[in-house]
């Protein structure tokens, strides 16, 4: 007898080719390749010594020690959703009462991959319109695309989305009578993922006035991807796009601990409109009853304690290094070609370049080839951070991390892929 | 100027109501209520020991130990899935070859509620077909609720879900044009949450030829939650029937260690059929990116080190001190009340109590009403364990758990509870 097909949904059809999955995987399998792919964190910062002493001191034989192992609540754990506004105001440079929201409005979810994932749930039917900076974060894409929902790209400069640009496609959306499609403005405000780009402080406030003016058929809600805000190793922070909104009711703020402190143990959080919360709370229900009180004991502890950020300043001066180490590689390998140039990021993981129109980085292109297989160094091709079919992707761009590797293998790295480049030019 | 409207998605509207969340934050806040309705585990089990010295084993400062806290593949840790067959093994009392499947086919989810989710996500379109149990897992109804698929209620005895009742459902869904709707049959089939019933070995057997047979259109999958399989106290543990299927390619075994180990930790696996492998992947990779590592690494050292194994036996021992506790106050306080029965399960958590039809006891009824305001007890009201509108559905039913609470709270728990049960009779 002949075994049946499985007929799967149109969503599992809808869900793309995973390209992070596939460079995930390569990146720890291959460890004789260099990798200025993958958006891993530096091994040898992460907090070990930190969390066995968290774990020391939370998983007593007492009652409490006890209940770190039992289920927990949808929204998360009390005491660490009490501890996010205090790391919040820090952030923000106010007190607790000024950031003028409550726990009640925090959500913790398993990294922030998963809020981006129930948001795009709760909010999304097929057809319905994200705008998004344009180069954004490719897994995002997927999973806006996993949904049914365009994209739709907005031009973007060394400062962030154009604000311009943003009014430009919002009027041909309304002229195209698609104006109550439109859900959500999503952007990544500091240290954009591939680009390195930081949303300057007058776009955030532009950007909240704009979605509030465009808001006539609907609320479009602002989804604020703060994933690598503390990893600043240049310059001030300034205040969020979340804090511009004052009436809390416009931005959706997504946080992680992934990037700061571990992403093995996958907690973050995200500050919603009073109004959405039922909704997440739901899809979050459904999906999980709540992430693992274990992990959110560990992360509330470490910002108790203060351990969190003293952690986080010690990340910044290594990560740091390891940027200017890029940097200078980039400058020493790449300035004598022709048409090539990168970003210089003030913080984040990566180095965003731009090589000429004719060279593809794409991963079937002969660059993607000869740089894995001949040059063993791996990087993400950036057409990947772009929708689909959008005007405005490029196909001759590469996001080049210095997350996971060491100072000397990133200039090696940089050594090797500039090889690559040369032999396809 | 007035707030808009947030426009939420077809999903979110289908989402149902959470009773299972609203029962978790009652059973976390409400301490002086005796709850016989919350699924969690006793506090006093949970293996705080073992997990302080898994850790202090596994986090060390070596580049292993860096590891725990950096991300891992979306489909698991290697040595978990190779332990996961071991463990598996011994549960189906068979070499690891005998299994006949590679960790290929295995996937580590955070909770089997993930799984759920995502089987639910890759295989149901709206109108589609889930057969389950009457009653079965109110959750996994709200899971399958929120894809818009149909869930249609088979009739069960105690032996489990009744075969001849399945195909039947079977034949009015051909005649009615609907068999290229049915994707799967979903079976708690050990200790079912809230029947406590265990479905027969012949049933096994007999399911899987069943959804083979039928299988005429497109495969029809058999789900097997086996959430409470390890926690038996009475009797001799058979073979799943993932393990009756030689081909492997018909049936889905989920399995969690919330109940087993702790749920606060949430690691669960999948086994797959193989061409349902990589759409379960590219779901969970646009989630999450994978589970915790630090709590893959925890469970793969318990089982390892043989310590998971020695916490289940005292676990036995445990519950079965709770649950002979339940039977006997049931014995005491409800054998003299006219048109109640109840069922002695030989595992799990749950004893499934049946009032005369008269008796309401859903969250509107007086009964509710005057358990939880008065009497200060809480059960899980039965009727939300049927889909709606089912004619199998009775509303006089209530879900008893002697999972959280101690054996003399119990008593106290069902000598309340027989008092509303009074009040209102």
């Amino acid at each position: 007898m002949s075994l049946p097909d499985i007929r799967f949904s149109q969503r599992r059809h809808q869900a793309s080719v995973q390209s992070i999955a596939y460079l995930m995987k390569q990146g720890l399998e291959s460890r004789n390749v260099i990798s200025l792919a993958a958006g891993f964190v530096d091994e040898v910062t992460l907090p070990v010594s930190l969390v066995r002493e968290a774990i020391a001191d939370i998983l007593t034989d007492d009652p409490d020690g006890h209940s770190v192992l039992q289920y927990g609540t949808t929204a998360g754990l009390g005491p660490l959703r009490d501890n996010l506004l205090k790391h919040m105001a820090r952030l923000e440079k106010c007190s607790a009462t000024d950031l003028n929201v409550t726990t009640n409005e925090i959500v913790v979810t398993s990294g922030s991959q998963q809020l981006l994932q129930h948001l795009s749930d709760a909010l999304f039917d097929p057809g319905d319109i994200c705008l998004v900076a344009a180069p954004t974060y490719f897994v995002f894409l997927g999973t806006l695309n996993g949904v049914g929902a365009r994209t739709i790209a907005v031009d973007t400069d060394e400062n962030g989305m154009c604000m311009d640009a943003l009014e430009a496609e919002l009027t041909n959306i309304e002229q195209a009578g698609d104006l109550n499609r439109v859900k959500m403005i999503y952007l990544v405000s500091s240290f954009e993922n591939p680009s390195g780009v930081t949303l300057v402080d007058d776009r955030r406030k532009q950007v909240v006035e704009i979605a509030k003016r465009w808001s006539k058929e609907q609320r479009i809600l602002i989804l604020e991807d703060a994933a690598y805000r503390e990893l600043r190793y240049e310059g001030e922070d300034g205040p969020s796009i979340w804090i511009n909104d004052e009436t809390r009711q416009h931005v959706i703020l997504a946080q992680t601990f992934s990037k700061s402190f571990s992403p093995g143990i996958r907690v973050a959080y995200g500050v919603l409109p009073r109004d959405l919360v039922p909704a997440i709370h739901d899809v979050k229900g459904n999906f999980d009853f709540g992430s693992p009180n274990l992990n959110q004991r560990i992360v509330s502890h470490a910002i108790q304690s203060g351990k969190y950020e003293q952690h986080v300043a010690g990340l910044q001066s290594s990560y740091r290094v390891k940027r200017d180490a890029m940097l200078t590689a980039a400058d020493e390998f790449f300035s004598d070609l022709p048409g090539v140039s990168w970003l210089r990021p003030n913080g984040g993981l990566y180095v965003w370049m731009t090589l000429p129109d004719e060279i593809k980085t794409g991963f079937e292109s002969p660059l993607f080839r000869h740089a894995t297989k001949t040059e063993n160094v791996m990087y993400v091709p950036g057409d990947i951070a772009y929708p689909k079919d959008s005007p405005l992707q490029k196909k001759c761009q590469m996001r080049l991390s210095f997350g996971v590797e060491a100072p000397d293998t990133i200039r090696e790295g940089m050594r090797r892929l500039s090889q690559a480049v040369r032999h396809v030019m």
